[in-house]
């Protein structure tokens, strides 16, 4: 496949007018071919028009249309084959192997999705039938559905060119539910967007659908981002990045003349709480295992384990030697971009020069550009209680440990902390009555809590919950990786007693898409 | 029951100290006795604080416990007996027959929530099991169930003193979802609000639940209101009131440090389609409905027809002479409050004084204080279209008629409108293939739609959508009324390989609440 530099709107290649943007190549600092030409606000119309007119259409397509698509952008994805892995790879500076996973998994995922939405379990229709006979008044018949919003604007993400970009969680969820996207390709691997795009094109082609139900736009900084939340046709906005400019985007999207939905997900720490008999057990393994997931990818996870809490004893001292250890051998590695590898050095030193932080360990360090070393700090617990500064994420390999005194500090960092994606529980059985003490703390602050494990490595399935209480997500009332995503685009119709003729195919009596339905509140 | 005056905070009779107010009988000007003593953002805190208290404790309750709780409010509520009926009716100038139904509807309410969550079919635990043997990596056991979100404030309505106020909709679906309440009992109805309070005051002590479960304050203007949505531990809000007010609240909502989420419930003009057919059929009958529809509770419906469309024709005359003679026999009838009767005549004479508008019909005048007299007008679809003024809310028995020339103006005006709680269409089978273009029109613009029916009358059922597209609600994924409205005060969180001694009951391997869950997808 050939790279053009161009917007894709609707069936067309647009060549932007509002200036060039070139990748970059963060191992090599190399500027990559083509130019990207951006878009404008007229762009950003020109698409949201075309969505708005292909919404009725590809909504009322039938659950196998859309599955049938969301399928064909699988294939079509896989069937760019190197070229998607290694453009990829050179506008990201991730190795080859982690990209070949987040392909199956964006592809895995656009998948069950349309198996999802095939199976119709998760969207439960709601029947209540017409009790003519009723006292003092009748009962009409009344059926509810859930249908898709409307056209949606997905902002794809740095930290996966793949899974949480051009035809990631975001976009995958909103096709599902029925509704049109436009897609804010990330200025970070416009060329990776760029071959999604053109897939998601073609499949929109082959599965007869109108053009308008996918659009790619390319903008400097946030002119066409803001535009796009602020276009009068964007029903609902799927945003993760950064908590500075999710939160302007969120407030663009409340304060239009209709506000809308806006999914941000924008940082977390994902405390991990290290009880005292898994520390005597097990202190050396668990501070290899440590390392591992805050090395992996660099650290650019929304689920690094950015900070650990536990009670100081000589099992905490081996935990930290053991964990010293594993970092000493940990090589650098190439950030996703300049800008992500300028603030990581920034806000580290800004930790390690802390008066009450001492650096516990770091990584091996490289000449190489852009390249991230890894981190690990300590402080104690009055010192994070009283002080802001600690609770700022550092996006990369770094993680800071809260020495506590006692149970009673660890409960105090805990409700001290804001809203999180994760929050992890190390404990064996000695622990257990402690562990039962911090669930219903955890259960409050984020949207997952873990045992035993590490919080990198989000599964697709069903019961995911990656989101979680402010400022962790915009919304704790939904999820972004997971078939339950799907229900952010969503909203209920009540049907008083239409007849079955103008009634659609998942409330008519006959049931021919032989669904579950809440019949009188009962699922049958 | 005594009336005292005061707030009730948690457990406690707390007299205010910011100012008093007294219900004023809108049928007969005379001011009602006790003195109110309204609170300050020093009460909101102390409600606030013992919600937070109770929240955890609340939260972990049985379904069971909380459905009995609720049942135990709905007995008191009866248990109060004519007191209740008399005191809102005093405070309201609803008819004894309109109160006693709501009475009904509000202890139906709190027993279909009660049997709603002990049912637990509509709050479905997602289950992935394990699967230690999967390549390239195992997947581990992820379980997500949803729970409560925390402190809720309710802001009781005017227009429905029991049913949508002190122990309406919103207080029986936070409660029911496990959130402790606090409401703001509006200013119209103290007695009736004080009255309800005082027996869910003393369920929560009958049913053994902490006592910051419910407070009840009381507040002039927006102090005490925005104090409460501002407060850090309230976290989400239920609104049903006016458009101004509404926004105004939810602007304290969106911009607090911690966004939460804001149900308002605004305003609607429920537009109903005539279409030709169905006024050939049956013109005369339709004028009649319509006028009983119109004039019920003064008009003092979120749910009114406030809006005809319809081709001319000469059963459209038919049809506006029928209402016309109705409309002559209709008595004026009080309205709630002295400000809801101004802004009454000020809209009606604003509509009146149009120059596009005709006034087709009135009902009875009437020399009481506050009454209500019914309008109706007429304009064409080219002045609504080009006309803001014609599409703004007249609270009350009016109703504004849009004759268009042909279906591509009502097309026209259909899709010119804002978002509504409710959209009818009349119809009979020559019809068909017009109702089946309007459909899709009016999904994107209504909660519920009707087929030959009238929009006031609200069912309290599973399938009901009592909410809709801005600025009908601020948010259009939920509904006020109907088991779907525990929904809003609910959030995800999903549990990774916790064991099972310290899973909730519901996500359990032996399944020891006996609910459906979906289990690797599949409802079981």
């Amino acid at each position: 496949m050939k790279l053009t530099g161009n917007l894709l709107i609707g069936s067309r290649q647009v060549a932007g007018t509002s200036g060039t943007l070139y990748a970059i190549n963060p191992a090599t600092g190399e500027q990559l071919e083509p130019a990207y030409h951006l878009g404008s606000a007229a762009d950003v119309e020109q698409a949201c028009h075309l969505a708005e007119q292909a919404f009725d259409i590809y909504r009322a397509t039938s659950p196998a249309v859309r599955a049938n698509f969301l399928e064909t952008i699988a294939r079509n994805i896989e069937a760019i084959g190197d070229q998607l892995i290694e453009r990829a790879m050179a506008e990201t500076g991730l190795p080859r192997a982690r990209l070949e996973g987040e392909r199956a998994r964006t592809c895995g995922q656009l998948r069950l999705f349309a198996a999802t939405i095939q199976a119709g379990e998760q969207n439960m229709p709601r029947i209540d039938l017409r009790m003519p006979e009723r006292k003092p008044l009748p009962r009409a018949d009344l059926r509810q559905r859930r249908i898709p919003l409307g056209p949606v604007a997905v902002f794809g993400a740095s930290n996966f060119p793949l899974a949480f970009s051009v035809a990631g969680g975001d976009t995958a969820s909103a096709l599902a539910a029925g509704c049109p996207v436009v897609v804010k390709g990330h200025s970070a691997h416009p060329g990776t967007s760029e071959l999604v795009g053109q897939v998601i094109q073609l499949a929109v082609g082959q599965c007869g659908l109108p053009e308008g139900v996918f659009s790619l736009v390319f903008g400097a900084g946030s002119d066409v981002g803001a535009a796009l939340v602020a276009h009068p046709f964007i029903q609902a906005v799927g945003f993760t990045g950064s908590r500075n400019g999710g939160v302007a985007l969120m407030r663009i999207a409340q304060q239009r003349p209709q506000p809308i939905p806006f999914y941000g997900e924008l940082s977390a720490l994902n405390p991990v709480v290290l009880l005292p008999g898994a520390l005597i057990e097990k202190a050396a393994e668990l501070g290899r295992q440590f390392v591992g997931s805050l090395t992996m990818g660099a650290g650019q996870f929304c689920t690094n384990p950015g900070l650990l809490v536990a009670i100081d004893s000589p099992s905490l001292d081996l935990f930290v030697a053991s964990a010293k250890n594993a970092l000493q051998e940990s090589a650098a590695q190439t950030m996703l971009t300049p800008g992500i590898h300028s603030a990581y050095a920034k806000s580290t030193a800004q930790v390690a020069s802390n008066n009450n932080v001492e650096v516990l360990g770091i990584g091996l360090d490289s000449t190489a550009p852009n390249s991230c070393r890894a981190a690990f700090f300590s402080t104690n617990a009055q010192a994070f209680l009283s002080d802001s500064n600690l609770h700022e994420e550092m996006f990369g390999s770094a993680s800071l440990l809260i020495r506590c005194r006692d149970e009673n500090e660890i409960l105090q960092v805990l409700q001290k902390m804001e809203g999180q994606l994760t929050a992890t529980l190390h404990f064996v059985n000695s622990d257990l009555d402690f562990a039962r003490t911090l669930l219903p703390i955890l259960e409050r602050k984020a949207g997952r809590i873990l045992a035993n494990g590490w919080p990198t490595g989000v599964e697709v399935c069903h019961a995911m919950v990656h989101g979680g209480p402010w400022p962790a997500t915009t919304d704790s009332r939904s999820t972004s990786v997971g078939t339950a995503a799907l229900e952010r685009f969503l909203r209920p119709v009540c049907y008083q007693d239409i007849p079955d003729e103008l009634l659609p195919p998942e409330l008519q009596a006959e049931n021919p898409l032989a669904i579950k339905r809440l019949v009188d509140g009962r699922g049958i």
